[in-house]
C-alpha cells in the first residue's frame, strides 16, 4: 500500500542549474504540501522541486546530514527538511529562511511520509539563539504573556490564531445560511454615550492633550463625554427594529479590576438581536441552534465538543429552581460554598460550576428567569411570575458551560414605552432637573411622553424612542467570544486565547 | 404565460377558524416571499396562508379596500397587502404589525405579481403619524443624520445595512479561498500604547473617574497611558511574522478635526499583511486581486463597478511621474489647482481627483514610491532610487478611485533591525535619557542592539523586536472599508454609509 513511499533519494531527478533557473520552484505553504502528501494515492508533489518560506522551528546537526523542522504558520505540523551540514551551518531556531528542494518520499518507519531534500537554503533573517526568547522547550504561560509579540511564534499560539480565524469564517456562514433567511451583520459604534450595563466600569475617551488643557477640564471632542462601549445591545435593538434579525462581533471594553482567568478589559462579544420575539424559549432555542451549528462546522473530533454538538437538547431550568437545588445540595448532600446560595443574591461562579458540573454532569445548561432586582433595566418581565418564585423575575437566561461557566446571557427586552420609562426611573437613569436649572426654564409640559416636566431622558432618549414608534417584542443575547474559544480549545485562561490580552495593570505592545 | 396569475380572489380557499388554529400560518420574511413569487414557474406560496411580521411603510385607504406596503427589513421591496377598511383603520406609517393572509396572484398589469389578502391584522406597536419623524417622503441627509437610530428605518439605509452585511460575508469568503491558502483573520487589540502614524491624533483612554482622582493626575489602569488604535499594522506585522498572510477588519480611531464627507473619527479598516514579500508589484497585484474578487462576488450589475471588476489591469504610476503629469497639466492644459503640485509636498485631494478622473478616465490608479520624507518611519526604501526621482522614495502605494480618491495605502516594511532603528531615531521616536534620569543610573551599555547607552525604544521596543529574530521582507496595506462601501454604493458622504457615524462634534446615540 505504501510502496509509493519507497522511491527514496535514489530516484531524484537530476536538475541542472540552468533548468532550475528556467523554471523557478513554486513557493508553497506547508499546509498545502503536507495535505497533498497525506491524500490517498500518490502525492502530486512527489519528486518535484518546491520552495518554502518559513522559520526554523528546530535544527539537529549530524555528521553527514542535518535535519530541520520548517514551519510557515499555515499548519501546526512542520515540514521536515534534510540538508547538507554546510547548508545548515548557520541555521538556528527562529531564523527566517527560503528553502528549495525536492519533495521526496521517506522509507516506511519514519515519522513523516515525505521530506524536503534541500537544494538551496537562503537565510533571510537570522535569530541569535543566545537571545531569542522562544526555544523548542516548555515556556510558562506567565513568561510568554510578557512577550505577546513573540508568543504568537509558538506552535500552540499559532494554532490558536488559525482556529480563531476558522471560527470567524464559520460564524459568518452560520448566520448567512439561517433557515429563516440571513441575519444581517452590523457594525455598531464603539464610541458611545451610554453605559448599557449600568455598572459604571467604562473607559472614558479624551482626545490626546485633552487632559492637560489649560482650564484643567477635559475638552470634549464630541461635545459631551464619551465612553468605550460595554455592549452593543442598545444599538443592536435600533438595527433589529428595522432589519429583524441582526448580529455583530464587536470589541467591548470593561474597566473592571477583577483579576481572574475569565476576564479581560477588551474582548470580542458576539451579539444577536431578533425582532418579533415573544418568549424566552425561542431565544434559548436560537442560541442552542447557532452554537451547535458553529461547532459542527468546525468539524473536529474533539470529544469535549460532543457536549455541544451531539446529544439531547440542552438543559433549561429556572433560576428559582436552580437556587432550590443548590440549597438542597447544601442541606442534603453536604455541598460546601463560600457564599451560601440565596434567591436574592444571584449566582456566584462557584454556584454556576456546581450547577453544570455536578447537577448536570458537565452538560450545557440554560438558567432562566432571574430576579428583576439583580438584572439591568431593559429586561422584560417573565410572562407569568408564578407562585414558584419568591419575587419578580425577568425573561432572561444565562448559558453555563463546563469549565468556563457563564458564556452567554440574554433576555427579552421591555418593548413598551411607558414600562421602559418606569424601569429607567426606578434604576435612576432619568435625570431630574431642579428649579433654577437652565434646562427647566419655563417648562410646563413634559418634553417626552410619560415623563413629568422636571424629568429628562438625557443620552438614553434615543433608546426610549425605539419604543415610541412601531415597537414589537424582541430579544437577544451576548456571548463572550473569547471565552467560548477558550472553552472550545480547552485553554484555561482567556489571557492565553487572545493574542494581545488587555487586563487590569497589563496591556503589553 | 402568466395565466397562473389569473386565479385572483375568487378561488381563495375557505379556511374556518378551527382549521386556522390547527395549522398556524408560517411566518416568512418578505425577501423569501417575493423571491418565491419571482421564480420561473408557479409560485410555491400561491394561495397559501402566510404571516409577515413587519412595518407599515405606507398605507392608502379607499372606500372598499385599503392597501398597505409591508416591509420587514429583509429586502428593499415591500410586500403589498390588501385589507378591509376596518382592518386598516388604525394603521399608520411605521406601525409594527403581524399580518396573516392569503398570498394571491394579481391580475396582469399590476405593478406586483402577488399581494397578501389580509385575514388577520394585529398591531403590535403603534406609530403616531403626528410625531413619527420618518414619513414616506424625501428627508434631507442632514435631518436624518440627527436621528441615526430611526434613520436606519428608511428603505435606503436598510438596504445599505444589508449591503454592508453581504460585503462582510463575501470578504470572509475572499480571504478563505485564496489560491495560496487561506489568509488568517486576526483580531488585533484596540487599546494600544503606540500612535502608529505618528500624527498624534489619537484618543486617550481613562477609566471612568480617572480624570477626577484627587491628585489631579490621571490614574493609569494599565500602568502607562493608552490610546485607541489608529491602525492595526504594527500588530499585524507580529502576526504575519508567524502566520504568513493575515488580515483583519478592525475599528480604528482618529481624533481628527477635519470636517469632510470622507472622514470619520471611528471607522473600519481592512488591513492585510504578508510575510516574505519582496516588491511593491506583488503588493499592488494582491490588492487588485482581492478587490476584484470581492466586487465580483457581490454580483450586482451596477455599471459603476465595471471599472473595478472588468477591463485591463489597473494603472500603476510612480509618484514622481504623477507630479510631472500634474505639472504638465498646469503648464500645457490649463489645469488649475488650489495647491500647485510639487514633489516635496505630496498629493492633495484635488490632485488625486485629477489623476483619476482626468488623467486616467475614472479608472483605478495605483500611485507608488512616494518621497520618504512625507511617509511614516516603517516604510522600506524603493528598490532603486533611480535618477527619475529628485529625492529618496519608499516602496509604497496609494490606491485612488474615482469620487472617493484615496481608498487604500500600503508599503513594504523596513525589515532590517539596524535600518528601522535608524529610521526611528530620525523620526524622533527614540527616547533619549539625560544624566540624573533614574533609568540612566549606572548604564554603560546600550540596553538594545544598535542603540547608544542613553537611548531607549520605549513602547516601540516590541516592534523593533519583530526585526531582531527571524525577520523577512514583508508588506501590507490598509483600506478604508467604509469609504470603499461608499464608493461601491455611490453614497457621496461616508457619514451616510455608517449607521452611527462619529466625527468632530458629533456622536449621536
Amino acid at each position: 500500500m505504501q510502496t509509493w513511499r519507497r522511491t527514496f533519494v535514489t530516484s531524484a531527478p537530476r536538475l541542472n542549474a540552468s533548468a532550475l533557473s528556467r523554471c523557478r520552484p513554486i513557493t508553497r505553504r506547508c499546509a498545502q504540501i503536507l495535505e497533498a502528501s497525506k491524500a490517498d494515492g500518490p502525492c502530486s508533489l512527489e519528486d518535484q522541486e518546491i520552495k518554502v518560506n518559513g522559520f526554523v522551528r528546530s535544527v539537529r546537526k549530524q555528521k553527514r546530514f542535518a535535519f530541520a523542522e520548517i514551519s510557515d504558520g499555515s499548519t501546526i505540523e512542520p515540514v521536515q527538511a534534510i540538508l547538507k551540514p554546510s547548508q545548515a551551518a548557520e541555521l538556528s531556531t527562529g531564523a527566517a529562511i527560503e528553502i528549495s528542494g525536492i519533495w521526496k518520499a521517506c522509507p516506511p518507519g519514519k515519522e513523516q511520509t515525505h521530506e524536503l531534500q534541500a537544494t538551496e537554503v537562503n537565510i533571510v533573517g537570522n535569530a541569535n539563539p543566545e537571545t531569542y526568547p522562544i526555544q523548542k522547550k516548555y515556556h510558562s504561560p506567565d513568561f510568554l504573556r510578557q512577550i505577546p509579540h513573540l508568543r504568537i511564534r509558538t506552535p500552540f499560539q499559532s494554532l490558536l490564531a488559525r482556529f480563531r480565524s476558522e471560527c470567524l469564517f464559520q460564524l459568518g456562514c452560520v448566520f448567512h445560511s439561517r433557515p429563516e433567511g440571513p441575519f444581517t451583520q452590523v457594525q455598531p459604534p464603539i464610541i458611545t454615550s451610554s453605559d448599557c450595563e449600568g455598572a459604571g466600569e467604562t473607559f472614558t475617551l479624551l482626545p490626546r492633550g485633552g487632559v492637560t488643557s489649560s482650564s484643567g477640564d477635559a475638552e470634549h471632542f464630541f461635545r459631551t463625554p464619551k465612553y468605550l462601549t460595554v455592549s452593543s445591545q442598545l444599538h443592536l435593538e435600533a438595527y433589529a427594529a428595522e432589519l429583524g434579525n441582526v448580529w455583530t462581533l464587536s470589541p467591548v471594553f470593561r474597566a473592571e479590576k477583577s483579576d481572574t482567568p475569565r476576564h479581560l478589559s477588551e474582548f470580542y462579544m458576539l451579539e444577536v438581536e431578533a425582532n418579533f420575539m415573544n418568549d424566552i424559549d425561542t431565544l434559548t432555542n436560537l442560541v442552542e441552534d447557532l452554537l451547535r451549528d458553529l461547532t459542527r462546522r468546525l468539524s473536529t473530533t474533539s470529544a469535549r465538543w460532543d457536549r455541544l454538538m451531539d446529544g439531547p437538547r440542552w438543559h433549561r431550568l429556572t433560576y428559582t429552581r436552580a437556587i432550590e437545588m443548590l440549597q438542597q445540595a447544601v442541606a442534603e448532600n453536604g455541598a460546601v460554598f463560600e457564599h451560601s446560595p440565596t434567591w436574592e443574591d444571584g449566582l456566584q461562579t462557584e454556584h454556576e460550576k456546581y450547577i453544570v458540573e455536578v447537577l448536570h454532569q458537565g452538560k450545557p445548561v440554560f438558567v432562566t428567569d432571574y430576579p428583576t432586582a439583580i438584572k439591568p433595566f431593559y429586561m422584560a418581565p417573565s410572562p407569568c411570575n408564578n407562585a414558584e418564585s419568591p419575587g419578580d423575575t425577568v425573561a432572561c437566561f444565562d448559558l453555563l458551560l463546563p469549565e468556563v461557566s457563564e458564556v452567554a446571557g440574554g433576555s427579552l427586552r421591555e418593548h413598551r414605552l411607558p414600562n421602559i420609562i418606569q424601569k429607567m426611573r426606578e434604576y435612576g437613569l432619568i435625570k431630574r432637573h431642579v428649579e433654577g436649572d437652565s434646562d427647566m426654564a419655563a417648562r410646563n409640559e413634559p418634553r417626552y411622553p410619560h415623563l413629568s416636566p422636571d424629568e429628562d431622558l438625557g443620552h438614553l432618549e434615543w433608546y426610549a424612542d425605539l419604543r415610541r414608534w412601531g415597537s414589537a417584542p424582541h430579544g437577544g443575547f451576548g456571548l463572550g467570544f473569547d471565552r467560548f474559544i477558550s472553552y472550545l480549545s480547552g485553554v484555561s485562561s482567556v489571557r492565553d486565547v487572545v493574542a494581545f490580552p488587555r487586563y487590569y495593570g497589563r496591556a503589553d505592545c
